[in-house]
């Protein structure tokens, strides 16, 4: 089972991943916790350059950079675990990529489809859980992170506004992968809403 | 006017690149020297992540990299000096992908043309300069460099060899492109035979 987490800078994917791999691994599940742009030695390395914010990169080439990472992330660690039969979460996947190099860079969505179909050899998430907060809540918790922003990061408030209009249109054109949590509020409270719906769903899919 | 050099490692493409803009600077020609994978230096950061000797890479995911490096150079570079009326020498471009992702790696060679297409603006080589050795010669010759061999470098002869054939293969089927140079025999003797073939084409081309 592949659940995908997705939601502009800020939104707090990373903290909701690590509570529910938590909760799930003390439930005695086998689950694997990774991320793109990175989640291979190969990955990290190109995201590390990738985010560079002094770097020029055109928005061809980041496209094609992130699919990059994706090919390689998917053969070397997201296919192996769904053979193995265990829970991939994932902080960002396929739809990011339609979000910022798509609505946020203007690259063709055909191109983007067409790409994402050949990086990820028909792999669909079960689940996309969209943490849903303005630009500006986002952005004032990055800037309170201790470390220098990123090249997205750095990007100007109207940007992520653009980032998550495009989250909600994705989210809305497919209800049914889609999960929108109100990402504003308290982070124990967000948890218990994303908690109840994977237990549904794994039960779901009759796993125990 | 876009002028690319092919061939295998070793077969002295650096070397050959270096004497012709030498020689052409020298007649007062504004010339712009640069490199696959490279060229930026967006480029060249992926170009060391991915030529990194313990890297895993996918055969997927070198492609990409190596057509978001291109995507990038191409924007750059290569396109600005064009226009300029510059004259580029590229050490590898759009065929190396077809002879080392497709015949090597075994890439669909269709999946190559469509995303070297979309890369390269339509820009195409005015002349691709294939200096032509045996895998034996141009591995005897990387083997004398004082530096450890990268992650092509270390490949098997027989990897060696497919590419090898795959160039030739690649300049017959488009020989008007192509200028095939036997690349076993006397550096000065090479560079002469390249020098004529440049000078007929800038003529040819009106270019004094």
């Amino acid at each position: 089972m592949l659940i995908t987490f997705e939601g502009i800078e800020g939104c707090g994917k990373s903290t909701q991943i690590e509570l529910l791999y938590t909760y799930l691994t003390q439930k005695g599940r086998v689950v694997v916790k990774t991320r793109e742009p990175g989640g291979t030695p190969f990955g990290e390395a190109l995201r590390k350059v990738s985010l560079t914010k002094e770097m020029t990169v055109f928005p061809l080439a980041e496209l094609l950079t992130f699919m990059a990472i994706r090919a390689q992330h998917v053969e070397e660690v997201i296919m192996p675990a769904l053979e193995k039969r265990q829970i991939v979460l994932c902080d960002r996947f396929v739809d990011a990529t339609y979000a910022y190099q798509g609505y946020g860079r203007g690259i063709d969505l055909g191109i983007i489809e067409t790409l994402n179909r050949l990086v990820t050899k028909g792999i669909r998430p079960n689940l996309t859980i969209l943490l849903d907060c303005t630009a500006t809540v986002g952005l004032k918790r990055k800037s309170g992170h201790h470390r220098s922003l990123d090249r997205f990061e750095k990007e100007a408030l109207s940007f992520h506004r653009k980032i998550r209009n495009a989250y909600t249109k994705l989210a809305k054109e497919d209800p049914e992968r889609f999960f929108v949590v109100d990402a504003n509020g308290d982070v124990e409270a967000i948890h218990r809403i994303i908690r109840e719906k994977v237990d549904f769903l794994l039960n779901d899919h009759g796993i125990r």
